[in-house]
């Protein structure tokens, strides 16, 4: 049987379902790999493409799409000129394939390649299914020691590397996190990681703070209520709960208007607002004071080059991604994980997909 | 007769008018000059505090204050420790004194110490005045070919110079500088001595972007009109001017916030949109297209270690400050100064007050 | 007639000899193109394999070589996958094609990918012949206003540029340049155009150094003499020429151990010095003033990401670097370019050998 | 009884004995402290005065100094100006007191201020004796959980934390570090935290690699003996030892110029030499291959903006400096002390001596 015939991929089409399919499998090209997929986890950006066909700027614009961007695979088959893995590797797939020609490939900021082709952003297909093909270059071997679900979870973590990376957090410094989902968490890891001194997460969810908690991804944590409607007052009530006046950074990974105006108030003159989440398409943002006070608020879009570190913080023991877990599915009943994952009774952080071995 | 007898200062109330008074002069301390003041340029915030008595975060609070913080002038007598100057020495002040103690100050970020007295921020009072003691620390000797009245301007110049290097412009970069006053065209032959490649200068008033043209402080220029509301398809416009698909760099000079939100739109991803100007304090803006392309906000406070750049810039040639001083005035006739600075009709660039020789 | 029954090459031996042999011309890969080469310049490594058959760690081991790396061309024929280049074309050849797939190469350095195939560095074949393959990603569409010659220069524009990046040249900055052969001069135009202040160039040869002060590549010059033997002396006379007391950053282009030496004693605090030239392959230096000083000493290995740059410097006329070419040959006559080249009574600066239109 | 009567300073004169003489307190300046002196620890540099009367390139020419830097103490009495620090405080002292004033104090690098007054730096006396009068602005307030001892030992640790962030030690890299001496040791603690990877200590002593690994300052060890002459095959070794093909970063902590070779040969391309260390003054290196590889070689002279870094380091516990201390003696025992120190068959890493509470 050929991999075209045993392919079953899960495709999504913007009305909260997901459709099992067989799904043809291209040829390989000459630096390319067919993975089997091992696990796929599920990010908010899936769920918005499987609730509304559409995610921030990309829409899938009525063609239904393989839905899937965090993932690990073994290596089937490689195309002619891969020399750098062969079949049975386990990989890491950093789901963005980058031209690698343009100024801002030859330079180090792939992520922002006007070609770039990625995982599950339409129209490019994603790789939640049996059988996929990727480019060998952006696929990471992982040591024997990580599981499939470490590598897929790698995608989230790179995510994480770059944004604390891109604040430059270093030793010593105070940071706030908005939103304790899986990025939040992560980034919470990360910055510890690179020696921050004092993390304070903040978020609605109790629930979701005692997490951060426990895995240690924060020192302090803040719930927000009905009642923290001023941004202002909120970062004064902030800096009572850090005991300080302001931090180095201010990681908004909530998505919230509000935190992120909050995040603006709660920096130290020379800080950092990293943008993670994704808001409204405009937010009204106290830019008086960022002037005044040499704030800087920064885009964070993907990562580049994050991979090898993602490996090295995992592979070390450094990180432990795997706590994130919280629920598993097969691919058969990915239509149940989708469900799961958008129902805010589950209390889910990450849902991991097994797709094979 | 005494310094302080012979003294006479610029004062402001908040009620658009000038009071001349007799002042007198503090002792001076160990590290400290007495200055018989030469030139004194008038800025934007000098007319805010004029006339409504308060600028930014900042307010009178109903004290009278000296106005005036662009200012050169002649030593007259040095303090005990004072090595570096000598009574006749000629100098450019630098109007901000820091702590020289704080992290801020030990790190190289001294615009950003809390414990800043910059003159004619309230409760400082400024030098639009005969005598002043200032800090010897802060007193650029300047050479003798350059005027008192480039001295002057060394100030605003210094605005220029932090902003481009913040905004980290080299070699190649197109820029887009909104706002053709004295900042925004200083920002564009600052730009271009970094090696901007194309400045195109957005204002709504033609006769700026007629002299931004003879300055040669740009390349391109755009008349905004009642018709570019709409941030988006002024960006579009300027893309279409520069012939590019956005701009490394965009400078707000102008205190417009519909120029900052097309500041955003007109970035390129990866880009920086520098806040110079001051517009309202709260601010809608594109944060998912900001976080999407990367574009970094980067908010911009008076200035660091500049002066020294400031000087040869001058004197070196690269940059002639003095085709911007469009008015001139003398310390008794301040009042028609500040008026005229006011008046949209008198087309004023920079206005030159003289207060000795 | 095919290519390869066309083409015509200079092969060197390393005994002081160009053998112009038929060449066979390689098919090109979907993402090369056929080029007709246009103009090739000579650069001091070419003459190394030249005369000597090596060049620092690299050696011909016996196998005769197409020499050249310094070229432009005009694209023949395209292969399947590119899109940038269509026949016609004119384009600068960057020589070196990386990886694209290792850490280096991702993330902007890949002038040091262990993978680097370089024209005319052993076992790689160069360009100086009439049809040639290369990468698509490394070759450079010109400007029509662009000669085919300044598009061979910026190959050695491009080391100048890398070595002003590296070294951090900016306004203000004093720079002082051992070595006036074309890297000097062209470091000389760069720092320039970098806002270097200061630039004093040292030569042992009168005549090199003044055609850097007529081509305004310097501003100061001194030339050694056998007087000049002690490097921490003739850092002192430097001091006094350039009237500092010290350079933000040296560079050294000559090759001579004795002007490494000289550029670490000339170097103020905090200085760079780089290492452009290559002298002895071990040389005594001053390691306990480098670290007191915190000097910090640079290699310099060709460059990445300087042709988009090269391309803008030369085509806006803010570099002439057509006034450095002082011989001319054709292809046919390239060993007499050779020996011209080599033979210091023929004042050369730039050698250019014509292959085609 | 005034302080001046009851002070007891340890002079030195270059022929290896210590004079316990009393000694005047100056004044204090309105900026100043006086502080009773608790611990100092004792340094390689004050042991070459103590017998040479020399060190690196400051000389005490004759004139008896006063020993010690690297000490805390409790603050007596304030200047007039000092707002930061009351009688009672426990403070840790940076013993360099910058001019404040020039472009490198301003700038950030007050470590190469020309007009730096360095305590026991000749003719500038220093702190190993019972009160002494310090600039406020270099008196760092110490939690009340730090022992005395951990305060001096911020002077060291210091060296350690401006070396790896100037080497830019970050996560995943690769260290060697060449001296398992107290610098070379806080190095491998400070990296460790910075996230390298792996660091593997270089040492001539088992004992103080054994230290090392007790420590957990390094990961692997290498004893180098008297076969290791060849820096290249000895670079090749620790390449073996660190199944890598080269550090990020080596860190030359041990002044032997053999050491310094081979870190440069053990650095991988693009990597860093960091010379903390002072051996010969003159060494012969490896600089076309240093030029090839672009590998930098970087001076580290004492430190900038260290001193709050160093508190957090070690009163959060990430770092416990106490375990370097092998030896403790008195004020009075100040000759036992430095005969200790230079005596190798103590075993001492670190030796403190006790001047008071």
């Amino acid at each position: 049987m050929s991999y075209s015939e045993k392919n079953l991929a899960a495709v999504v089409k913007g009305d909260k379902s997901i459709d099992l399919r067989p799904w043809s499998v291209p040829d390989i090209g000459e630096n390319e790999v067919l993975l089997s997929i091992s696990a796929v986890g599920i990010c908010g950006s899936d769920l918005k493409y499987w609730a509304y066909g559409k995610c921030g700027r990309f829409s899938l614009e009525g063609n239904p799409m393989v839905i899937g961007h965090e993932a690990s695979g073994v290596v089937e088959k490689i195309g002619r000129d891969v020399k750098q893995l062969k079949p049975g590797d386990r990989v890491a797939i950093e789901p963005g394939v980058s031209c690698k020609k343009c100024d801002f490939c030859k330079s180090g900021r792939y992520n922002l390649c006007k070609k770039m082709r990625f995982c599950a952003t339409p129209p490019v297909h994603g790789n939640l299914c049996r059988y996929y093909v990727h480019d060998a270059d952006f696929c990471f071997k992982i040591p024997a020691t990580m599981t499939a679900e470490e590598g897929a979870m790698l995608e989230p973590l790179s995510v994480a590397i770059h944004t604390c990376k891109r604040a430059g957090i270093q030793e010593g410094h105070h940071v706030v996190i908005f939103g304790a989902g899986p990025i939040g968490l992560l980034c919470g890891l990360v910055a510890k990681n690179y020696g921050a001194k004092q993390i304070l997460t903040v978020d609605i969810d109790e629930n979701r703070l005692k997490i951060a908690r426990e895995f240690k991804a924060t020192d302090l944590t803040y719930r927000v209520t009905a009642n923290d409607k001023d941004p202002k007052e909120l970062a004064e009530k902030l800096h009572q709960v850090a005991r300080d006046d302001g931090c180095h950074a201010a990681l908004e990974c909530s998505g919230a208007d509000s935190s992120l105006k909050a995040a603006m108030h709660v920096s130290r003159p020379g800080g950092s607002v990293m943008l993670v989440g994704r808001g409204s398409l405009d937010v009204e943002l106290p830019m008086v004071m960022a002037g005044t006070f040499e704030i800087d608020v920064k885009g964070i879009f993907r990562y580049a080059n994050t991979y090898p570190e993602a490996i090295r913080l995992v592979s070390s023991g450094a990180i432990d991604v795997t706590k994130l877990i919280t629920h598993r599915f097969e691919l058969e009943t990915a239509d149940d994980a989708f469900r799961t994952a958008s129902d805010p009774k589950s209390e889910a952080i990450k849902i991991m997909i097994k797709c094979g071995v």
